[in-house]
């Protein structure tokens, strides 16, 4: 039985990428909109108009603040919505702009964070080719947010999709995970800490483009909000089948270990800005991490854990060696992460 | 010389469709996000995908109340990016939606126009097929926020272009002006104003298809924020011809003029959100007209004006019989209207 307030009215916790937002959709958007293209299982769709076939996707952002080390909310538009294109075999062409203004916003900080989506587009080979402005009363919105549709054509050479997930399969990720969430966390100053910790919020085009040459690539995704475990529910219960993750061998920084211990946070459920989680054939898996490995975005890539034979669950065999399960987000939500 | 505040901070007026708005878009978007297919004088972007000619539109829906006679947020963020590219001659096949939700938003009005939402999408033979949810802390949001991109093709029977339009051209309204605006201003009872003005909020490609079979149509546009004068302005801006309007048969309902007077508003800049503006050539306007009034939302259309040699500006003939200037939207912003 949910609470009161959760069935009645909208929390934070509707917004966290976890449990909640999953029913917020299935109950309120998939019955009412639901066709044959709608996928809620991808952070995209693929159509087709004129025989073209198009992936789309589209993201809203929110983060506060707007700039912080290592990026702000127009880069961050800009990788967010390239990076979902990416991940599902798709190369980006085109971005719309939706831009929500409240009353009261700096226009220099304004300024710069459109030169910086302008620049993340051009360094990701995409157009921005049309938008919108609206200005709302002051106290009626965060300062800016911003809505991106990317556009992208579909990649041959991926076939991808969680229905090709099988036991035996490799878990990768291709660099350390947590970043972004700990730098926006710190650059909040809420906790009077300071850090070295710059997100890593960049387009993984480089990441999806290296493996494209290598067989028995399944499935991609990049772990945003709701970090890696969020994206290893999705893969468990989008395939059936059990993840297996080792976290001695997941790659964390020590300085965003450091943080989380302080500060009582999982880094496993932080968001990532510019990492790619791959489902490899496990003997094309190696191959995989070698690519990313030659890449300066992958010195870190791992595999880091493993599908198993259902049940559908995410299971962490932990640093000391005793097994527990990875449990999907519920409350304690990063509200404007991303 | 612009006051301190309009050059420091984003004031209403940055967000009302006038000439502010221009200014910002054309000081920190252009300048930025400059590529060939950027178009800053459509709503809407023509792009090639693998061959295909596709049309793209992208829109933020802010509207406040949530709910208003005549339609919903909901709704009304559907029909207003279906009717982007209908009045760019292209059929609408596909919608992206990013939902921005305020922390404490009743669930059960969020059901309401998420409902009316899929409802309009599906009169409009439209699929939403891909989406995302944020939710923002309370204060940080108006209730609810949604960003809509539109996908179509383009029909071959239009070839419309703000370089095609000649002095002599006909303007025409597919019916009366305002009523959307009148209808939120009123539903937000700050007036004291009760009413019987609804929302003209409708899909517009029943008008756009009536006029795919007329020759000489050579640019359509729905007049949404800033109404009939800016739509005028846009034209005479992007053509670089005048515009000459006889205020004596511009269709304005009763009540929307009485309101107008009372609360001291011009009915020729208050937002419809269900008609359409066309520039059609002479000889071929009375055939226009006359396949509008064979449509159930056309009844009222009117050849409202003509395009006349320069000066680039829009000249309104009064009903006394004077001549005045139709000034650009400059303050007086109405936020929140679509």
């Amino acid at each position: 039985m949910k609470s009161h307030d959760l069935t009645t009215h909208i929390t934070l916790a509707h917004g966290n990428g976890g449990r909640l937002t999953g029913e917020l959709v299935e109950d309120l958007f998939v019955p009412v909109l639901a066709n044959p293209l709608l996928d809620t299982r991808n952070d995209g769709a693929r159509v087709s108009v004129s025989g073209a076939d198009i992936v789309l996707t589209t993201d809203g952002f929110t983060v506060q603040p707007l700039e912080f080390p290592g990026g702000d909310i127009g880069s961050l538009a800009v990788h967010g919505t390239v990076n979902d294109l990416a991940v599902m075999g798709a190369t980006p062409l085109y971005l719309t702009l939706s831009v929500l203004i409240e009353e009261g916003q700096d226009v220099e900080q304004l300024r710069r964070v459109i030169a910086s989506l302008g620049r993340a587009a051009a360094a990701a080979g995409v157009s921005v080719v049309t938008g919108d402005t609206k200005v709302v009363r002051r106290g009626e919105g965060g300062g800016l947010y911003l809505s991106v549709t990317g556009v992208g054509v579909r990649d041959k050479a991926f076939d991808l999709g969680l229905a090709h997930i099988r036991p035996g399969d490799a878990v990768l990720v291709s660099g350390p995970v947590g970043d972004h969430g700990v730098a926006v966390l710190l650059a909040r100053e809420e906790f009077g800490l300071r850090g070295d910790v710059v997100s890593d919020s960049a387009s993984v085009l480089p990441l999806t483009a290296a493996l494209a040459a290598i067989p028995g690539v399944r499935f991609m995704r990049d772990p945003t909000r709701g970090g890696l475990a969020t994206v290893a529910h999705e893969i468990s219960h989008g395939s059936g089948h059990g993840i297996h993750l080792r976290q001695e061998v997941i790659p964390v920084r020590e300085p965003v270990q450091a943080v989380c211990e302080i500060l009582g946070y999982d880094p496993l459920y932080l968001a990532s800005e510019g990492r790619v989680v791959a489902i490899v054939q496990g003997e094309h898996a190696a191959a995989a991490v070698a690519a990313w490995h030659a890449l300066p975005q992958g010195e870190a890539a791992a595999i880091i854990g493993t599908v198993t034979h259902g049940p559908a669950r995410v299971v962490l065999e932990t640093s000391l060696g005793g097994e527990r399960l990875l449990e999907e987000l519920e409350d304690d939500p990063l509200p404007r992460i991303c």
